[in-house]
């Protein structure tokens, strides 16, 4: 894809250069350290360290508008840079007393690339530029140590040869080997001088012979061309690609910091190190991080010696130390967060070389933040702008014991993080076969090629879900983050041979009863049992706080998807303060009821057709399941007493709730085949005939939701019969049950106001038969796009609208969720042909636009309409942020995502925008 | 449903019935008579012939207006009413010299309901009001007979007791059975005035018992009576239901009129007819109907006596007839239409009753608006808008030979008419035999219980077809109306039973080979065979003069769906200006050509993951196609020289190209458990597995349309290069071919951008390695709710949009056609949940507003955006002026649907509601 560069922040006369005023090039003393677009982080952090007067070797910075004007001039410097950086080179070697180039004492510095953000793909460091064979000697002399010069030297050609002139890595490498082994070691500490001086010579011929041009000596060549290098790197393929992939614009330009050399490889009084103001992984108030004696930031990354803790330094250098502390201290106040720091010391001298915001878990992200808000550095609405809402997930789920999982062998494989934290458990093939497990009090982990409806009953006992296949929206992935459940989907390396009972991964085979460890959060499984942590939000006690912050800023109400009291009960102890989807066929799946379901639906249409028997059958089998969804939703209702409960009636098409076609198709073809008879064989042939009839070429869009309601009307008012029983039950024992009836995939005004009518009958009749009262309300699911458009027609008689916005987002895009993940949708989101998976989170521009419109003419209509989201989306911070930005009351989620969607909502309604999805 | 009533033309003095100024009576030679909103039509009717001079008998209306009133007033005469009714009625008794209630010399008046337009389930007329004990022997008296006058008297009271009081009409009927079957006689005639006398003496008492009142001999309260039935039966629930359903507004209300009485059976001199101004069948310019001599309106109805033509009329009467003649044309002058005449001879003297507009046959339509332009008595604009379009369709379809259907037996079954006009052939029940027996030159009727895209080969050469399940839009009444054969769908009493190929239906037992008739304009299905009569668009010379006018009037273009060059040229002939969708993947059907599409389906997964072999029977089966698809187009844009010709690449999901999934799970399991084996059992165990690995849950929102092209980019290359191909050799050869590239199922701006970018490539290099250019458009085909919404983006690179309806209104409603038509759709409009089929006609406030959107957004980025409909709702009437409405360039249909939709499109030019779907 083409780029087009236009700069940002420069006005016309700088982009053509013209203007002779233009400052290209500011030092670090004179920089507006304010500025991060201009300087890039790693300027902007020499800038202000320098100002504040910390301890910074000289440097200056060239600006991301002089790259910006470099692209723009078709690779050429702008008129005044060169000029500017000469003048502050200057100034460098006036401080420092030393000159670029000096034989005698020569000034060395770094080149170092830094953009607004650090960016994967951008120009590594430059160290010790400014040597030549000349200048070599003159470091030997000044540092006393030969060695030490030439293994700069040597250093400084095999990086300049790679990064600014292109050699490849492995050349140089392979003339750095070979000059080891010559040298009969494999350490290169061991070579001496002369071997330095040897190899140096082998490596400039390396370069000539790759380029076809000596090597460059002119100091100052070599600074124009690692500058160039830096600018290039900004076009080069694979920072362009990340930015598009992370529509960052291409114009913000990179910047240059030119900074003096300072070494921490001068003996034992040198070193360098890493180090946080707090704990990355606790958030603890205390400086954490590592120091190499003896060594250039080079071998830290290279990992040839192991460092020591910064308490080691503490002990060995106390003054350095303290002095470390003091500027920790104070760089922390002055960026108001937790930072990640760089330095050197040299001979006994501490230099500050870098500072940046940390990195960190979610965990210590929760706690600075926390801790922050009472010390005073930040406010209450930065803390909850800082924490990311996956910071919060992090915390909530159980984790591998980090020690442990360091412990463990390789993963044998690797799939989608569906669902996050850990689960350990004894891995089983069959659904069957996990509740039987599962009821002997084994912790399971079910492993199949892909889940279905079928499975639910081996899903919920199970610790933890593996698939082979589908994504993650999947139904393992969906059924399980509903269930709060790690689960790996999509798995593709693992085979999983359900049929003998097995799995195979990388020459790893497990069986039956073997121990199986996933980690949802990072998508890795592992052989054997490793040891997690488990989460307690009552022991979060930061967490709590920043979670009752977030309430009492959000606009937005945060509600729960649960089909259970239990469930119920673990959202209201998150956080939610309504249930916002209860799922009722989930109940027609639970033990002792498919029996009475299937009779109910086979009976139906023979009821209808005026069959009487059936129709006596189909009665009987209603009646049965009133009384068990009566149950339901007592214990719902009265674990969410006082807050609103909203309950869908029977949703997905009623064959879902029979065996499956296929299955019996083989089943019976295979009895015919060999002549068998006898009443298994004839239940089995009825069965198949039923699931014949009520074959769908496209079930997704088919006889289920309002139009089940409307044909069989006799299954919805056994429902609200049953609600409104639940209702009046408990108001009777003094409690305040709120149900609110949403009617399914409601498309048009008459089915709204149809079954609003039929079924606000049976509740005033059953109310009136109990003597009482309940306040409640109807409402519609908005899930197809039709909806949307006619939602002022459906306003008419509904009172609240839920969207539906996983149904909404495959009736937009016409994408079946099940066949696309399988099919395309895993290629068009490789190819970018979507920027995200729009199952995951809301389509704005698309879906979100037909949502908008809706809440616009639905409250057109009826100004209180209550408005909310019961799809996954409602769960993810991005969508939040579209829920409270287009006016909705409330998005509901599942229960474990109660607590991010409560933080996200916060942030929304403070104006930030997640960084994360 | 509630209805409230509003007066529509009445002022609010009026609704008071304050004001004593009102006239709610008129005379009917003082009738305002072009207000047929206040007259209703019966009473405009007698008025204007009143007025001019014609021989009517004397009478008065009482408006809509005062209906409207009573309503309002809780079903009580506006202040005035009464008073105005006795005043006319004394004025009715002045032309008459006789009076109401006099014993010597009684009026008779008969009391008739009428509304603007006439309406089912309203009142019906009353006859002979006036009589009572006394005011008979008057009437007898003055008749000199008296059984006459009993006649009169005893129907007055059945008349009366069943429509103004409500007694059942079989109960009426069964009195008066009774007083026959005692007289021992069957008929009417046979009973003297002693019998007639009795049996108005029973019925009356039979209505004192029904009522508990005795029968009413007050004349006034008898008219009080009469007039207050009418106005009730306007808010009776029949003619509540129908309003509700026509969409007609419930404050039309209606008049009545009361006219004075005339006898057509005085004698020989006397009798009564209806005749038309021109044949209503035929359109010929002749008086045309039937008169019964001695007989009142009743009898002709009842069907008693045979009447005799109009011509015999003249042949008795020479001189009535002629006065008859000299009115019929004055009227038709008047109202500029072909009128619809009632009339009455009493005693030598002609008594014109009514006249109102002719129905009439389509061809009778066109040929009298024809006419009538010629005659100068109408314009071309309203000869347009006076024929419906669904007029055309009966006149371009083979019909029954309307006597020969009239000698036929009854229909053995009744089915939904889903493609019109008559077929005749041997049944078959497979499609194979179907193909067989065609190429043998036999016509054949396939009949199956449904039909999917693997039958397209038998149903191809039938001459009908017939399904007993699926809908109007079932797969083979879509494809039935494509090819323009007569298709009956979903005939469910039809027990169609393929394995034993016959089927039975009401006794009837049809084999293959038995003749079987079908009338796909009615629905019936007939056993044996009807000889037809076949249209011939060359003859029918009106209706061309009519198409050409439509054609010069119309503001948007008619253009085909057609996917061979057969088809193009018959749309062609059928005034097609341009060919707006050829389905590509229909000739991947045809013969020959289905085992290098399998090959290529399954060699491409395999091929995109690498396999060479595999990529290289891919590439292999690709080229043979090609080859095959380049010959296609070559002929279909000869066809359509110097026209724009639509392609749109491959769309249904590849699974359909192979075998069905179920039928090899059989085999195979078949097989298996029968242990067999050897290289077919392989071959379709290997296919099973391609098969399953391509299966979907829901194929409609699936791998399809612009995804195929997407992951399999070779196809649609494959495709777009035979395009390019044939495009380049017919412009070689000095023709002129305008082919118009669509991209199916486009949802997003990427898929749009990124299938252009690739494709146009293709089509240059073609170009260029021809030595030729040809130019061609990119479009989108607009099938997701989502492309309506981000139409801008889209048409940031689409040249054109073509709106596929069939599946915008899939997705919109989120309902797939094929499982709606089957499980609810049918109820949902029995239930009226849904006011039409929204797959026939398009449903203008949802699927409607999303192409209006799409339409607004995609012009506004690209104004000279070409946009047109391709589904099937382009030749439904109602969707054809919505098209207009909302801007298109044109609209496609099915070819036989061509001349339909230039009527169509005139008349929304004319801004004239079409009045038939």
């Amino acid at each position: 894809m083409a780029v087009e560069v236009t700069p940002g922040t420069t006005s016309d006369s700088q982009r053509n250069g013209s203007a002779a005023e233009q400052t290209w090039v500011f030092m670090a003393e004179d920089a507006p350290a304010a500025n991060r677009d201009l300087l890039g982080g790693k300027g902007a952090g020499l800038a202000a360290m320098t100002q504040a007067g910390l301890p910074v070797p000289p440097a200056f910075t060239i600006t991301t508008a002089a790259c910006n004007a470099y692209q723009s001039a078709g690779q050429q410097f702008p008129s005044g840079l060169w000029d500017q950086t000469l003048a502050a080179l200057k100034k460098l070697e006036a401080k420092s007393g030393k000159k670029l180039g000096d034989a005698s004492d020569p000034l060395l510095v770094s080149v170092r690339s830094g953009a607004r953000e650090s960016m994967p793909g951008m120009m590594d460091t430059v160290l010790n530029l400014g040597l030549n064979d000349e200048t070599v000697q003159g470091l030997a002399r000044q540092t006393s140590n030969e060695r030490f010069a030439w293994d700069a030297y040597r250093r400084f050609v095999g990086m300049f040869g790679r990064i600014v002139l292109g050699v490849a890595g492995e050349k140089i490498d392979h003339a750095f080997d070979s000059a080891k082994s010559r040298a009969g070691t494999k350490q290169d500490t061991d070579l001496n001088a002369q071997q330095l001086r040897a190899v140096t010579q082998e490596l400039k011929e390396l370069v000539q012979n790759e380029t076809g041009q000596p090597f460059p000596t002119d100091v100052l060549k070599q600074l124009e061309l690692a500058i160039k290098a830096v600018f290039n790197s900004w076009m080069g393929k694979r920072a362009v690609d990340y930015r598009n992939q992370f529509k960052i614009p291409h114009d913000l330009g990179t910047a240059v910091s030119v900074v003096t050399m300072v070494f921490g490889n001068m003996g034992d009084d040198s070193g360098t190190g890493v180090a946080f103001t707090r704990n990355p992984s606790t958030g603890k108030r205390e400086i954490y991080g590592e120091f190499l004696p003896n060594a250039q930031g080079e071998d830290v990354v290279a990992g040839i010696r192991t460092p020591i803790t910064i308490g080691k330094m503490r002990e060995l250098w106390p003054d350095v130390y303290q002095q470390f502390e003091q500027i920790a201290d104070r760089l922390e106040k002055t960026y108001k967060d937790v930072q990640d720091l760089e330095f050197t010391v040299e001979r006994g001298k501490l230099y500050m070389l870098q500072t940046r915001n940390a990195k960190r878990t979610g965990k210590a992200a929760v706690v600075t933040a926390v801790e922050m808000v009472s010390e005073g550095v930040i406010t209450r609405d930065e803390a909850l702008k800082r924490v990311q809402p996956m910071h919060v997930q992090q915390i909530l789920v159980p984790q591998f014991d980090p020690e442990a999982l360091r412990k463990s062998g390789a993963p044998i494989g690797q799939g989608l993080a569906a669902s996050p934290g850990a689960a350990v458990g004894k891995v089983v093939f069959d659904p069957d076969r996990s509740q039987q497990l599962a009821a002997e009090g084994e912790p399971v982990v079910l492993a199949r090629r892909e889940t279905s409806p079928e499975d639910f009953h081996g899903m919920a006992p199970a610790v933890g879900i593996l698939t082979s296949r589908g994504g993650s929206s999947s139904h393992a992935a969906v059924v399980a983050r509903q269930m709060g459940k790690p689960c790996i989907a999509g798995a593709e390396e693992i085979n999983i041979d359900v049929e003998r009972q097995q799995l195979t991964a990388n020459g790893t085979t497990l069986r039956e009863g073997d121990w199986i460890s996933l980690d949802g959060t990072t998508g890795q499984v592992f052989a054997g049992r490793i040891p997690t942590i488990a989460p307690d939000l009552e022991r979060e006690t930061e967490l709590l706080t920043l979670l009752k912050w977030a309430d009492d800023t959000r606009k937005i109400g945060v509600w729960a998807n649960a089909d259970t009291p239990d469930e119920v009960a673990r959202a209201r102890s998150l956080g939610a303060t309504g249930v916002g989807l209860v799922r009722t066929e989930h109940m027609f799946r639970e033990e002792g009821r498919p029996p009475f379901v299937q009779e109910m639906i086979l009976a139906a249409p023979d009821a209808k057709r005026g069959d009487s028997a059936a129709r006596a059958r189909y009665l009987k089998s209603l009646d049965t399941l009133r009384e068990f969804q009566t149950g339901d939703f007592y214990g719902i209702l009265k674990a969410m007493d006082g807050l609103p409960v909203v309950i869908r009636l029977i949703d997905p098409p009623l064959h879902e709730f029979l065996p499956k076609h296929e299955k019996l198709l083989e089943e019976v073809t295979r009895a015919d085949a060999k002549d068998e008879t006898g009443p298994e064989v004839d239940e089995k042939r009825r069965l198949l005939e039923a699931v014949s009839r009520l074959h769908e070429q496209n079930p997704m869009l088919g006889l289920r939701g309002c139009r089940l309601g409307i044909l069989f009307p006799e299954i919805v008012e056994m429902q609200v019969k049953a609600i409104a029983m639940a209702a009046a039950k408990l108001k009777k024992e003094g409690l305040n049950p709120i149900p609110e009836i949403m009617i399914p995939l409601v498309g048009t005004r008459n089915e709204m106001a149809l079954e609003r009518e039929r079924l606000e009958g049976v509740v005033k009749d059953v109310f009136a038969s109990q003597g009482t009262d309940v306040a409640y309300k109807f409402g519609a699911c908005m899930e197809v796009p039709r909806a949307c458009i006619v939602a002022g027609q459906i306003a008419e008689t509904a009172e609240f609208f839920s969207y539906g916005t996983n149904d909404l987002t495959q009736t937009s895009y016409g994408y079946s969720r099940d066949d696309a993940e399988g099919k395309f949708l895993g290629e068009y989101l490789k190819e970018k042909v979507l920027p995200h998976n729009p199952f995951e989170s809301i389509d704005r521009e698309g879906v979100g636009e037909l949502v908008r419109m809706g809440i616009e003419r639905g409250r057109k209509q009826r100004p209180s309409l209550e408005v909310g989201i019961c799809g996954e989306q409602g769960g993810d911070p991005a969508s939040v942020a579209f829920c409270h930005d287009v006016g909705m009351n409330y998005v509901s989620c599942a229960p474990g995502r109660i607590p991010v969607a409560r933080l996200a909502a916060a942030q929304a309604a403070l104006g930030h925008t997640p960084t994360d999805r």
